[in-house]
């Protein structure tokens, strides 16, 4: 493949998906594609990363995330090490700097850090020679997430140009929703945002904001799923609301589910998706959220390889 | 062998005992003697599981049993990765349901489940195409370790047919007594199960009930321990008891702890064994838990190994 | 190398540095510094753990000594299966002696254990026939700890001998302290203990003890650094400090802190320690703590290659 000889990747961490270019991207997506298949094809996969040593530091509790990035570390042959807060030196009163640098000074070569500051991990970038990739920090930015909800869309309709993508829920609070933005406009999708206003951040409110990726914003569910070739239904964070935003669980309920009834206005065979953990009966129903539409769990599934893809890329070029 | 050939394993997953031929467990037997030899002789053991991925789903904290399949897998060549509920999304309100896909989509080959709900891993094998290995669920089964017991047994006396086991403690809330009695009784065992009336199914008190295997009620220590080949102490667990189904502790110890002195009416050179953890000075004295007669380590000791074929015949005969 | 067939191991356990004579220092030292380097360089390293089980028994909270020793032992090749205190089955209530037994008849080679109570080390290796590292117990001990601060200052001076070594801080509560007056000492350094007098163990006062390795007490803290060629600073280890020892951290830190000021007495280029996890601006400053004269992240680098050596030797020599 000629292609692959013309195209480097030239990160050394992965902080948010802003930082990425359309063929940054690509490459991405072309090394997932070919995991994906050894997966699923149970073909056994070249250990790589044999001699690396990764670092999950999390600092929130995870289920996906961390066992989706410590089973892509252990298929390309890395030893991967996880830290939790819970049974780490942070409960000793040990700043985040100071932690990095400790696992950094262990021989690593790659840090996963999930967080619950916004910022955690461009922070930790300046503090380390070791590359970090962001897993998660505070309401800024998933962008592991974002690679593997662009390369789910990408995989049904070859491109994301013109596809219409509708997001519903607590975008204020959500870091994939923020990820996933950049992402799906760069990459040419047409976005629209949905749900109450309080959970949509004010920026989007002023199309006249040019720092921002363009998105439609819309707070009428029908009308934001007219003609929806993909929906993202996201996770009400009620953990990371401060302040009541809603006026309950039932009532948003009520105005945002994603149900069977109004997918009805939505393109034929669309795509329904959700980063979860899901709540069915908030934000999504039962019986769309268990439907043929549902690529929730082919999520799960592209998401590692979608690690494996950047780990691989991320490693091999930083220099060792 | 030409009796390997004619037998094969056809389970799926593994929920409980009941689900098992005594052709089943002699293949489970066979391939964890060899197993056991391996481990003790420091022999390189074949990575068959290479290139599979476990997912040891644990929801109660757990030494033996996590720690035990981890290492079997581990030996075996496999991925292992370890949820824990404390650190999964669990916290975050998933269901288990949710959980299960999640970890299912994730590429793994075999799920170790271990919940407090009785009923949980049937309920989890019901919504995934995962192999689900059933590692304790509430007070319903813990079927690794009952073939682990009658593995421990048949080591000694070749066969259980005919052989004396007494069981005595919590059998009301004891998952390791439910499945050691299937086990044992399907083996050809003579069974007595012993405790305080309030600690035994009621079920069991009726002796024509026909679904239940056949097993003697005892509630007089001494009379249980009379000729008995095999003894198994339970742990009292005060953990599960909704209400408090003994007076005290100690009065539960004078009357049933198993000591030296009501070992007498035994068999000479009986086997003592427990499930673990143990309370010492409760159900069973330090003397004898600590005497000649103990094969508590040896039971810890060959659960690894009965794992270990476990996860052979399931990885290799679920069709991948 | 004829040295190498001169000097045996013979240690099954490593409790704490008293038990290592000089040339099982040097023997730890050589095989540290061909992994420190194979490390450095990303050179493939041996799996001569290959086969082996390592269990980290961790019943407090740690990031580095943990993390530490399961990649240490994860580089050789080595089962590592991590153990701690919250999932485990002393939350059942099991014994540490119960605990200890079950984790070794899991064919363990190695237990690497790290526990609350001052003694629990010594106390696990008199119950099991599987090596046992101490990897920290109570204000006792921290072997592992003191091999590497006496590395990383060898590393520098190329012998400990005569050089001017100040320890300030929290010598009474600390196990590190402990470890290294020993250690340091008996490889014939110059050693300076420093502290408030209520946080330096009454029995260094007597200079008269001669059970006790000989070093000089100062509670003046510019006296005490004057001339010394390293300077290892510790923890204010407020969690283990029954009775408040000090009036309040902050007036500890106003006569005890390292800063650069009082760093002027000391020789040019001193060596900065501490073993961390470290409270900047309570025992040692910023500046200091960041500045190219701290040695802290070397410390972590070498502690993963002292581990690893010490799981080869130990592994190797157990008759195995």
């Amino acid at each position: 493949m000629q292609a692959k000889h013309n195209k480097t990747w030239k990160h050394k961490h992965l902080i948010d998906v802003d930082d990425l270019s359309i063929q940054d991207c690509s490459l991405v997506f072309q090394l997932a594609n070919k995991y994906e298949k050894a997966l699923k094809n149970k073909k056994s996969i070249s250990p790589i990363l044999k001699n690396s040593n990764i670092f999950n530091l999390f600092f929130e509790p995870s289920t996906r995330t961390r066992a989706s990035f410590e089973l892509a570390g252990k298929l390309l042959g890395a030893n991967v090490i996880n830290i939790t807060s819970e049974i780490s030196s942070v409960q000793k009163g040990e700043s985040l700097e100071d932690t990095i640098k400790t696992v950094s000074a262990m021989h690593s070569d790659i840090i996963i850090l999930r967080h619950q500051d916004s910022g955690a991990a461009t922070f930790a970038s300046m503090n380390t020679n070791t590359s970090i990739i962001n897993a998660g920090d505070g309401s800024h930015a998933h962008p592991t997430q974002a690679l593997t909800d662009a390369y789910t869309i990408r995989k049904r309709f070859k491109s994301l140009k013109n596809i219409n993508v509708t997001m519903v829920g607590d975008i204020e609070h959500s870091r994939v929703a923020r990820s996933d933005i950049w992402m799906l406009t760069k990459l040419g999708a047409n976005l629209t945002i949905c749900g109450p206003a309080s959970l949509i951040p004010k920026s989007f409110h002023k199309a006249q904001n040019s720092k921002l990726p363009h998105v439609q914003v819309q707070t009428n569910l029908k009308k934001a799923l007219t003609d929806a070739d993909v929906i993202i239904a996201l996770r009400m964070q009620t953990e990371r609301q401060k302040k009541k935003s809603i006026p309950s669980l039932s009532e948003y309920a009520k105005r945002y589910q994603i149900t069977k009834t109004n997918l009805q206005v939505a393109k034929k065979n669309c795509l329904l998706m959700h980063p979860g953990p899901k709540n069915e009966g908030v934000e999504i129903s039962r019986e769309v959220a268990n439907s043929s539409l549902s690529k929730i769990e082919e999520q799960v599934a592209n998401g590692v390889a979608i690690r494996m893809s950047l780990l691989q890329l991320i490693y091999t070029n930083s220099g060792k």
